[in-house]
């Protein structure tokens, strides 16, 4: 056991963990907020859920697609598609032993880009700033990526 | 190659392994019953696709949507949304080196939760059922991200 | 630190790192193919990115569907559902210290089915050549799966 704690001693490595986690709960509060706006709003994909809300309405009609929900589902899937590379690559990259402050600036600009892509998604703010931060987060883990080919590679 | 082994044989970190592995394999599952859902419905999403079975019909036609694919599709969808996050936090988590009997609680409490999900997703059962199963699992996830971040904390 | 440097210094896991960046580098390449499909072809799934191009229509009718663009959507998806579980479960088996030869044998057959998979998916290649780049890369992950599970099986 004794490899195991000192691997999750090292700074990059605790460094890796906090900012992974932080990100990786950013994504799953996107679950919440799309249930929040299916309960709020009264829209849902699943017949039996509109049973979770009183309504006055046929509830076949409540099984709809609305706008808020959609723009926050498609934030998630945004989410998935970018973050989840991140922490895969970012593990990779937090055991080719870069230097701490190198790595502390990767995984801050990356948890920074995906926060400020959540709120300009879910409030639709004018692009360019949206695709600005996708940019940045993805160039983070492409430069990540680049440091594991070039110090791991064995083909 | 001494320390891997000797990582890989922690009995948190092979707990890990096997609950993590096996819910992995239920997400994937999933991939078979669609294919299954669309090759017996004969519902495809690609126009190349309709080869794949013998039929009657204008091969355009079978371009369309199924209410029972789309729900395998959102269980699926659902999984990719909870297990990656469970799998990636779990690893973070079996590295901080918490209790035996703790961490198998947390394993199999989100392991079993992910399994009720899929049977009242694809079932149809009457809500609140899946939401509690996709409510347990969340917790669980959760429970581990604060172990991970009150135990590896470095801003 | 010694451990981790020793660690990411092994063979099979210097290979994993290998071929899980490059499937990952390949899976983040379809967001850019979307983004050039949607720029190009001036298909967008939110009003605020129609100010990204320049055009004389209506910018909502500019909100809407292109099958191009669904179907490297569609790629990308499965991409998700199948690279993700394979950097997973692979990260697992290299910890299980499996020949080198064996384990090069299961990174390169999985990272060569999907890049088939991808030109046969966005150049609607005829079935099942689809189908059969996609089970070789779901039996590679499914073999690494049951070395994981009969290595370290802890329930």
């Amino acid at each position: 056991m004794a490899e195991v704690v000192h691997m999750i001693d090292t700074e990059v490595f605790l460094a890796f963990s906090t900012y992974a986690t932080i990100v990786i709960l950013k994504m799953m509060l996107m679950s919440l907020v799309t249930s929040y706006f299916r309960l709020t709003k009264q829209v849902f994909a699943n017949i039996e859920d509109t049973t979770l809300v009183k309504t006055t309405e046929d509830r076949k009609k409540l099984v709809r697609l609305d706008p808020d929900v959609e723009r926050v589902r498609r934030c998630h899937q945004n989410d998935l598609e970018n973050i989840v590379p991140f922490v895969m690559v970012g593990l990779l990259y937090a055991l080719t032993g870069p230097d701490l402050s190198t790595a502390l600036l990767h995984f801050r600009v990356f948890v920074g880009s995906r926060i400020i892509h959540t709120v300009t998604y879910v409030m639709a703010l004018p692009q360019p700033s949206r695709g600005l931060a996708f940019g940045v987060g993805l160039f983070t883990t492409l430069s990540m990526a680049y440091r594991v080919l070039t110090t791991a590679l064995f083909l």
